[in-house]
């Protein structure tokens, strides 16, 4: 299996044996693959995001979630703008010793490929070469044209939102790295919310209807609720008592961090008016993904005592309604911090 | 600059400035990019290419030429499905030196950029992380349904051509390599078509009424000659008179390697019928760019004496007719070989 055009056929004949709902044009092995959209009134939402190794995951981590996070983390930026996941494409540099011995990324093209079927997404095409391991997916869906979820939709007066159980990715990885020890519970979801994130593809596809605009937290809460308070010109103001609370057994200040400043978690924050709240409490009921109302949109004046320039575009609340000092986690994830 | 997203937004403000003849529905800051076709009868073309770090190119390589390829290469592709190049998204694993001292970085996004310039290309999204130096291109272009150049769509008949001067760029590498010394008009020509490759977009795009299959030779004639051949159910027969010839004062020998073996030239083979002759004539005249007629594509049953099952897909015939022994070239460029 040493030769490139061999070990690329050998993940094709894989990736083959997956049924297409929506097929391409024309599919990998030409210089270009083609693609169509199913609907003359639909526009491309186009992602990609880059995967190294010693950086983003560890040689030891298990291949198969491996390969399924990294399709998965570009299926929830798709997710984030109420895209139907539809065509991605993956570049991946493996290890001579990878290319001899395919056992590992055979497993890891598994993982992909179970990500793919799991949401209907073909593989159109690629690149392998030799190098320190590397993907890079480049992943395209459908949105109707006017109804995607931009970050700079948010209104003043709007709920903001929160999906799934934000903060446990983070607090899987910092537990992992500082060997700290979780209640058994906590610790098998929050494995699972690092090595296996679901991207919520069916909440962004409601949310076209609901919302006003949607980030998925892949750089921690404050960091990517920032993002839409200051594309849409306003602030967003949370409340500590409405925010997930504290998993018992698990440190309050851990907690904290990894809930507002944590990163690698894969939930959609959204904000969507009042009038929409019982249609999103439905979704939920029906879905059975818990989806939380943390807090609220407002104009920076509206904060009151405090002057506008020195109102962060994110607050957090306590219980006296005073603004917590969160500079400490404001940061968010930073690959050259 | 040592913050992700201070380097992100310093980068975009150097894409800024480049006007864009069909900018997309929404650029790069949100989750995703949105796209949409410029008529409703066109299908996307989409491929992607990474390039690592001492395996596609050397940390002391003039990083403008670095970024103008990394580009070019993605756009080569396109050219060869007649594309017209529209959007292209960039993920870059940077040194932790990078984004402290972005010199080097800001010089290879100029020549990414110039190349972008070049060709009405706007960047839509991308992705900045830690790691050794790699560069992740998916470029996707549009082309008329039905009219895309195929590697599966030769006919027996067709006459097979190539386009400006192959070998070159495989030319400038191996001399680099190996200290060979050409003479100084080779070695500029070479050292252009290696570090400065131009993909032959308007080439492409006029093939698509003129040619029946089109490959961009990234891996050696013989080797991207084969996939037409084996995708279209022929064999190319090449005439060794009519190839391009050994530029004086370089060896013959060496010549041939990089003419029928080399890799890393941007060119395009294609084949066309005879009555496409004067047409083809005409595009090269008006454009300033060779096209070389080199040979035919045949049904396997037509190269006579030689069994069927000896025969390989490409060959090329010497001054008597007599098919040469080019075993070994045949194997091309190989990552993993």
């Amino acid at each position: 299996m040493a030769s490139e055009f061999g070990l690329i056929e050998h993940l094709l004949d894989q990736a083959r044996t997956h049924p297409l709902a929506h097929p391409p044009v024309l599919g990998p092995g030409d210089d270009c693959a083609l693609i169509a959209p199913s609907r003359p009134d639909l526009t491309w939402a186009v992602t990609t995001d880059m995967l190294v190794a010693g950086v983003h995951f560890l040689d030891r981590d298990p291949p198969f979630d491996l390969g399924w996070k990294t399709l998965a983390v570009n299926l929830s930026d798709l997710a984030a703008m109420g895209a139907m996941p539809r065509y991605v494409t993956l570049a991946a540099a493996i290890t001579p010793d990878d290319a001899r011995d395919t056992r590992w990324i055979d497993t890891f093209f598994s993982g992909f490929m179970a990500c793919a079927a799991a949401y209907g997404v073909a593989l159109i095409g690629g690149d392998t070469t030799r190098g320190p391991r590397v993907f890079s997916v480049t992943a395209m869906g459908e949105v109707a044209i006017g109804r995607a979820l931009r970050r700079s939709g948010a209104r003043a007066g709007d709920d903001v939102w929160i999906s799934g159980n934000p903060g446990y990715a983070s607090l899987g990885l910092r537990a992992k790295l500082d060997n700290i020890s979780l209640p058994d519970t906590v610790a098998s979801a929050a494995d699972r919310a690092l090595h296996h994130p679901v991207p919520r593809v069916s909440l962004g596809l409601a949310l076209c209807d609901l919302a006003h605009s949607a980030i998925d937290v892949s750089d921690g809460l404050l960091q990517d609720l920032a993002h839409i308070a200051r594309a849409s010109g306003l602030v967003a103001i949370l409340r500590s008592d409405l925010l997930p609370s504290c998993p018992i057994g698990v440190d309050p200040q851990l907690w904290q961090t990894c809930l507002l400043g944590g990163g690698d978690d894969y939930e959609l924050a959204f904000t969507a008016p009042e009038s929409a709240r019982s249609a999103i409490a439905a979704f939920s009921k029906a879905s059975g993904l818990a989806l939380t109302r943390i807090g609220q949109m407002q104009h920076s004046a509206e904060t009151g005592t405090i002057s506008p320039s020195a109102v962060s575009t994110v607050q957090v609340l306590d219980a006296a309604h005073n603004p917590m000092d969160l500079a400490h986690l404001r940061a968010g994830f930073d690959h050259f911090a």
